[in-house]
């Protein structure tokens, strides 16, 4: 296949690697001019073609992977030079406010969003296999020719596949994507409120892997964290507000000395994880 | 030196490997006669001895690696037995329950807390390197001489050692580490309060990386938690407050869709994270 890529940050010229090496001829864009000139340079991508002019008439598909707020303004400007047969997809983590004007501006339109990445952005970061085992939703359902070339690509690269309504995956998200970054956020923000500060230091020092691991996404890229919460408000307050209602139980369990009735909480806690972490 | 392990789980086994491949003899004790078994089988000491009976008279070091609840019990089991100059130290996450009265059992007693593990317990999960970089607590001031030597101890097998007051360190650690578990048990818990079955299993089925790191912790040992809370109750009360406080925040700044005010929430929360995991 040709296949543009439009955002080439780690995502996006990761999935460039990965398809390249399964021999797709990757074409790039990006709106900055030193991404631009790493992708080319590196050989992430083999040609560049800027946004909102001529694209190469045999390309099979496009994969959108800026940042949420800029898939439908891309596609929007992509629209009129877009071949009839050309598939377009997206990686944004909101699915609901992205397919339905995707589909409204291009037939060939089908939403995903590849579960991947780790702390780092930006290309220098592109690596290859960033995908393998991770799993990624697309929005449809299977058995319809669009979502399921869609689903296979994904698949090439190594992904678990699910596919469901918009509707569906936002609401999950929140759970499982939007919530811990909003509970770990909040971590790395209550240390500070230690006011004895040589104990705030201590803290400091002290940290080892657990509050690494709890406060890492929290820690993240703000404008992504912002962008979620934007997009997908109503399912991340319910979720938020699920968790309040937890977390005060287990305060009060602590506050009456309910000791039992921590640990079974607890123990609970620990066989719910097995379910989502297998 | 020879250097007697009671309680041969992660920590203890563990820390038995490194001695000995630092040329200590080490001898272990248990509850659990498997473990004993394990532990003489592959190596992990070298001799055996009950608790609360003769113990080897040219000990120079006694490490208690029991859970919380065990440390002071079994120091009290072992002090009649004894010789004079020998050290003794533990491994417990709380200092303040077991500093005081483990100083009045024992003239040489210090109270240790290594921040290390993983999510495994047990003998079979023993490792060398386990304290490779990790921080340590040891209660008391530097300069004094049997401090010194704990601190040299755990500096032997590779730990960042740090002098502290028993109450300093509880404080921190209720900052940082048992925070952490309520709140990472926290989002275990609040996932299954979506009632929508389909929805809840697409959330098992797309938590990925960041929803695994977030949830590790609270989907630990739940005795382990329990004793946490248990013996630092007070200062984990406190740091629940002060935490609650900044979720309810940055809940009202999605809820008032305050934007920037969110995104300069997260911008705080990404540096402050940067003082804790350098």
């Amino acid at each position: 296949m040709k296949v543009g890529i439009i955002g080439l940050g780690l995502i996006g010229g990761s999935l460039a690697l990965d398809l390249q090496a399964l021999g797709h001829r990757v074409w790039g864009s990006s709106r900055r001019p030193e991404t631009i000139h790493t992708a080319l340079e590196s050989g992430v991508i083999e040609a560049y073609f800027p946004i909102g002019s001529e694209i190469p008439q045999d390309t099979d598909l496009v994969i959108i992977c800026t940042p949420i707020d800029g898939i439908i303004p891309t596609l929007a400007q992509i629209v009129a030079y877009l071949p009839p047969s050309t598939m377009v997809t997206d990686v944004g983590s909101v699915k609901s406010p992205i397919v339905t004007p995707g589909r409204a501006l291009w037939h060939n339109f089908v939403g995903s969003h590849p579960m991947a990445g780790n702390n780092h952005s930006g290309i220098k970061w592109a690596q290859q296999n960033l995908f393998q085992g991770r799993p990624c939703a697309v929005i449809g359902k299977a058995g319809e020719t669009l979502t399921d070339r869609i689903g296979e690509l994904w698949r090439s690269v190594g992904m678990e596949v699910y596919f469901c309504e918009a509707e569906d995956h936002d609401r999950a998200v929140a759970w499982v994507s939007h919530l811990p970054v909003m509970v770990s956020a909040a971590l790395n923000l209550a240390c500070v409120q230690e006011q004895n500060i040589p104990v705030r230091i201590l803290g400091e020092k002290l940290a080892s892997s657990g509050f690494a691991d709890t406060s890492r996404v929290g820690g993240g890229n703000p404008e992504l964290g912002r962008m979620m919460a934007q997009s997908n408000r109503a399912a991340l307050l319910y979720a938020i507000d699920r968790y309040q209602e937890v977390l005060a139980e287990i305060k009060e369990q602590i506050a009456l000395e309910a000791w039992h009735e921590l640990e079974a909480l607890l123990q609970n806690a620990h066989h719910l994880r097995q379910s989502y972490c297998n």
